[in-house]
């Protein structure tokens, strides 16, 4: 059987390109694999691990000759990419798509650089990470079972997205479209405002004085924002550089909420903060039953 | 050999009340456990599942003849326990313990209730806990590997605080000392504060349109805040009234350095930003580092 794509450009070796690269690999959906990545030990332990296959000095020369091109570099870095890669997007036959946690700016730049909106590229998002991170983090069950957001614009080519949606699907992801503004709406919500949150309460706690004591007593909650808070420093600021709006948005609602929270607790209002926990509590299981029925149910299929 | 304790009465069958009750089986410890709680469906259940051994119609009845008392209510339901077992607790021979998650509060309680702190009251706070919660989420192993905090005052008697803590170590716990206030205001910072964020962004989130949604693309760092607002509202409702000044002191601070964030990226400040994320990426990567070694090392022993 002929591999889905022939030769795959992976622009960007960190942990979600590398776990792209070890994924192809796995389930024979790419020919061959070239990779660039401004970082050259990168490109030399992706080859080490078997993960690409040949390593380019440019993005240009890495996509020259792909028919698919994967940039999975952070969203501020991508018009520049777009710019490097511009001659080879402009030929027939070329797949473009990206995996950056916003997507309204992706498409932006893109149509900056072309002065159009390219049909062949199909913007992407898989929702997967770990705390881990770079090339020695690649893990080809990165994406299994979790859900991969593509957000076409009407000028998107159908079959473009189409092939790009079976080669999530080929490594077990669940693949969803959206519009791009809504992807950058939802995921305000429910990543980027976490993110910030956990950011922000490990600076909080590092500030006070004995640290490490801190961490040590840390299984009561703290663990699992201080998980969220190893995550990129560069790839998180290019997230708020780039999504300001929503995330402003949701922030202003939450600080609000929690400054309602503290004025409960301040005023020692013991019914109404009893009432916002267990509505909180009765919210967060009401939809955890749905969404674990709904897991049971499709892996059983 | 001589279970650790004669007979133990358990005051509150909940996670916490249970899973003690079945790790003192489990470690043959106790040579009969009674139990009270309001909840007659909790103590059926804990019968049934023979985590205890019998039932009392009172605290009182239950801590009648125990060598051993554990107080596992919510905080602020200690006093009315204090009350109802005052007559047993100025007994010989008999040790009292809590679980509760505030300690000075307690303290307070015993405190007011009795003319003068208690020597054979041990206070004790096992920082371990479930999203699953009451008689039937009991687990014998909940507190193996995890912290126990004992705050015991100069009055408290050091007999009766060495065996509190040889029980919880014959359950492979860690067990260590401080002082009430420094608990509270430690746990404040790892525990309350954390909880609260969590509990607030549930809320927050609840209250925009199609929830729904929001939970099933909630892989990206979300999951891990909604796991931690599945705790029960009641016993959280008590800790926040009773630690507030500590909360508070952190709240002021975290809601503080929240806002400094919020107008980084309102202002596209990004080389701030990035700091801030930097550090606390490189604050959290130091302590998991050195806590992680720890623990292989002990594991080992």
């Amino acid at each position: 059987m002929e591999p889905h794509f022939r030769r795959v450009a992976i622009i960007g070796l960190g942990l979600i390109g590398a776990s792209l690269a070890a994924s192809l690999k796995r389930f024979g959906l790419a020919g061959h694999i070239v990779a660039f990545d401004g970082n050259g030990v990168s490109l030399k332990e992706g080859l080490e691990m078997g993960l690409i296959d040949s390593t380019a000095i440019s993005a240009r020369k890495a996509s020259q000759g792909a028919d698919l091109v994967v940039l999975a570099v952070p969203v501020l870095a991508m018009e520049a990419v777009f710019k490097d890669i511009k001659p080879v997007l402009d030929k027939e036959g070329v797949i473009v798509t990206d995996v950056g946690s916003v997507k309204c700016v992706v498409l932006d730049a893109a149509t900056r650089v072309l002065g159009r909106l390219p049909g062949n590229l199909v913007p992407g998002h898989p929702i997967a990470g770990s705390e881990r991170h770079g090339v020695t983090a690649a893990d080809p069950n990165l994406f299994a079972h979790h859900k991969i957001i593509l957000t076409p614009r009407l000028q998107t080519d159908g079959e473009a997205t189409r092939r790009i949606r079976e080669m999530w699907q080929a490594m077990d992801a669940d693949v969803v479209e959206m519009d791009p503004e809504h992807h950058d709406t939802i995921l305000a919500q429910t990543s980027h405002l976490p993110h910030l949150l956990a950011f922000a309460l490990i600076d909080t706690l590092s500030q006070l004085g004995d640290t490490f004591e801190l961490f040590e007593y840390a299984a009561g909650g703290f663990r699992d924002f201080s998980r969220i808070a190893a995550s990129d420093p560069i790839m998180w600021r290019d997230v708020f550089a780039t999504n300001s709006a929503p995330v402003l948005e949701i922030l202003d609602r939450y600080m609000d909420d929690l400054g309602r929270l503290r004025q409960m607790i301040a005023s020692g209002n013991l019914d109404d903060l009893a009432n916002v926990f267990a509505r909180s509590k009765a919210a967060r299981d009401h939809f955890s039953r749905i969404i674990e029925q709904r897991e049971i149910k499709r892996k059983s299929q």
